[in-house]
């Protein structure tokens, strides 16, 4: 028996740290216990300097989009090579806080690279390595960054144009529509209604697979 | 007018080091004074981050084969964008140790990338940039690579089989013999006539561009 990969994504402020635990305590209802935690861009040594590169730049010298788009891939298949398929082979579930959907949505959707060429490098670097389910949190991105920003999260982040997060959400839920394999929770609404929610989804899930 | 850019390239061992000063003094004497010198990979700030990861890796964690494409395809643009083409548009002439052609002959050739995947990869971070004339210093691995290990130079490099070395030079001179903008030098030769068929071929290119 190989494990399952289930990954959270959504916009900052969207709750993906509280779903992640909702989806963990789910999981143990279920007799699935200790799930592999990862976190992208970053998760292994080599992998987590290549996100302080892109998450802190040099003063020096501006990050490109395009070696941005590449540091977070080469980031990706180090998590994937070395962590998520390992655990999923030796029957471990694996919760991931973020997947290759975020680069879809910020990437392309956000910075504007075309959605060719996004899959395309999705195809070349992962080949056909999928999630077996996400749960995407989907949020305005005003009010998430509200909320971000209360946790004093945000400092590079606020930088960026509030459009860029508008463009990543219109491009998360176009993706989530699209596939099966996601479903769609409304970040907006009370914690309680949340966790309900993501708890209804994922059993949902877990009944028919 | 925009500058030119001139690349060289080869194995370990075949004089590149030696070439560029070469190349520059023959520039020099064509009043083409103080060319940007770039490496790869690095050159820029962030790039030689990078290359540190690629040429270092992690005692802990294997550097997969994709993730170092991919970080040496980061390290190329941040290059390219920042340094190189600022460079020529201002009217600077660049002269570079290694670029893309090093990429075709180790990552595709050596490790086995297949050529498509590799040519795809280039387009969709270079577009259409290319240097204008290349030196590809030709030896046979093992000459070269004794005199590289003379220099003590080796570490990393030494641990890869030899027969990862005779498939980049085949990719090298499968390149280099297919593109006009590239002439081969026999690196095997004496200094003295390395250097008589450096200037020969970029006095020849020069005249003619």
């Amino acid at each position: 028996m190989t494990g399952k990969f289930i990954v959270i994504e959504g916009l900052e402020g969207a709750g993906k740290s509280t779903a992640i635990k909702q989806v963990a305590k789910v999981l143990a209802e279920h007799g699935i216990d200790s799930p592999e935690l990862t976190r992208e861009p970053g998760g292994t040594p080599l992998a987590e300097q290549m996100r302080k590169l892109v998450k802190e730049g040099h003063p020096d010298e501006p990050l490109t989009d395009m070696a941005e788009l590449l540091l977070l891939y080469a980031a990706r298949i180090q998590l994937v090579d070395n962590v998520i398929k390992p655990a999923l082979d030796s029957g471990r579930w694996v919760v991931g806080d973020r997947h290759d959907m975020s680069s879809q949505a910020y990437q392309g959707g956000g910075r504007g690279f075309d959605k060719a060429l996004m899959e395309n490098l999705r195809d070349t670097v992962l080949g056909d390595f999928r999630p077996d389910f996400t749960l995407y949190m989907d949020i305005d991105p005003v009010l998430g960054l509200e909320r971000a920003r209360g946790r004093g999260e945000l400092d590079r982040i606020e930088q960026m144009n509030i459009d860029f997060f508008h463009r990543a959400r219109a491009r998360f839920l176009e993706l989530a529509e699209n596939d099966p394999s996601v479903a769609i929770i409304d970040a907006s609404q009370s914690l309680e209604d949340v966790t309900a929610d993501i708890t209804r989804a994922l059993q949902s899930w877990l009944e028919q697979n």
